[in-house]
């Protein structure tokens, strides 16, 4: 091939295209011009946010090789940390301490290195530990059901699911007592735990999650973007509050409901 | 403004950042410089193919003004209408005529013009009819009462959903007899409609929806893509089978399944 050849490669928009093609195709015929390798490795985070993350981190972020950078995704920061060399295992290397540096700064943010999402984590770390888990959503309506089961080999650790919208439902399906709902409203600690309880029961699983709040957007009558979440186990019950501060990003505010609540598990595993 | 004036306009790439500038900045800026208006709707449809589909039309695929365009989306095809005009009236009056014909061609396929998702469709429609809907998922395991909730005023017409992955679930919380798991198995035409009738009744709605079957990917055991929905109402039950030809592909398996069952309400509200 010469050296002063110009390459054109057209591909298709659609992702699910465009990446099988680069994968297969275009990344082989673009090695043998490349000098040395670049990888990355990508550390996950929850709990933590990305400016909170980037200030444990500050020194760090002006290393060269390897290169820090801190990423927002939605209701999560993570970091790439990314080394070129002239082979992968030296690139490896250069990786290794920061790697471990980060972990230590992060320490129970870290959710996991190079971890596709938290459910991904989370699902293998339950079928590792041979643990169950069952699942009451009112403000997630499904969506936490529905990012466990999107797992493949989810069925070794979800026991159930059950979306209760309505207060008729907490009663009378998932058994949230009527004086709960009176006394402290649906959208509480209280009627969180009590869901949380009765699923993990109903479900026979080792854990059971719990979500209530308001997905927004907000009205006259209730905010947006205020939510609980609740787990129960052997260990006892707890509950978190979350605040997203979008009040009318309904689908942000169950997303990050949802990922909050998947956290208590996986810090429940610890 | 000069003639050979040269515009450029950055925008950032997320489109949670770009699609609110574009429309509120951008768009206003650029009107001056158009000539006329182009006005399209979309004409939505499910239960049919791309391909189907454009037979039933190719006539009206030739017409230049306004124009039709098929375009597929996850699960489902959709008809663009492009009409262009001095004014919006004058564009208006040309789509007409072609929406309606290609509602008369693709019949009871049409599920809305304009309307954002089936999800959506539907809950509005429920809603308008002051109807409920409650569901068990077995293969969607969520992401059916996941999807009906992403629509603010969801609350109007979701009575409950319940996601049972396990077949103990299916018989303890669900109520689906032990024969039928055992002369049918868990992913059949029967196990649905026993789950459709029992989630009904257990949610007090008007009708019953369920999901069973393989999402993927395809086992030694068990084939992907293959799955059965299930609806239950006054007028008694129908079961319907869906096989997406993709056996490896639980994302699209479990949103196409999804999206067949939500299918199946619109059907029985007509």
């Amino acid at each position: 091939m010469h050296k002063d050849e110009k390459h054109l490669i057209l591909l298709p928009g659609p992702p699910r295209e465009l990446e099988p093609m680069f994968r297969e195709s275009v990344k082989p015929y673009l090695r043998p011009f490349a000098n040395g390798v670049i990888l990355s490795h990508t550390v996950r985070t929850m709990g933590i946010g990305e400016s909170a993350m980037e200030e444990l981190v500050a020194d760090l972020l002006e290393g060269e090789n390897p290169t820090v950078a801190p990423y927002a995704k939605t209701g999560e920061a993570l970091l790439r940390v990314s080394a070129r060399a002239e082979t992968a295992e030296q690139a490896e290397r250069l990786c290794g301490p920061v790697l471990s540096e980060l972990g230590k700064r992060l320490g129970d943010c870290v959710y996991g290195i190079d971890a596709k999402s938290i459910e991904q984590a989370l699902v293998a770390r339950l079928i590792a530990c041979g643990k169950t888990l069952a699942v009451a959503e009112s403000i997630t309506g499904g969506y936490l059901a529905k990012r466990i089961t999107d797992i493949p080999g989810a069925s070794g650790c979800f026991a159930c699911g059950i979306g209760s919208y309505s207060g008729d439902v907490k009663r009378h399906i998932l058994g949230v007592k009527a004086e709960t709902l009176e006394q402290y409203t649906a959208v509480s600690e209280q009627t969180a735990i009590e869901m949380a309880q009765n699923i993990r029961r109903m479900g026979g699983a080792d854990f059971g999650l719990a979500t209530t709040g308001y997905a927004g957007p907000a009205t006259q009558t209730e905010p947006g973007g205020v939510s609980f979440v609740a787990i129960d186990s052997a260990n006892g019950s707890r509950c978190e509050k979350v605040v997203t501060g979008r009040e009318n990003d309904r689908d942000f505010n169950r997303y990050v409901t949802a990922s909050r609540a998947l956290d208590l598990v996986r810090l429940e595993l610890r």
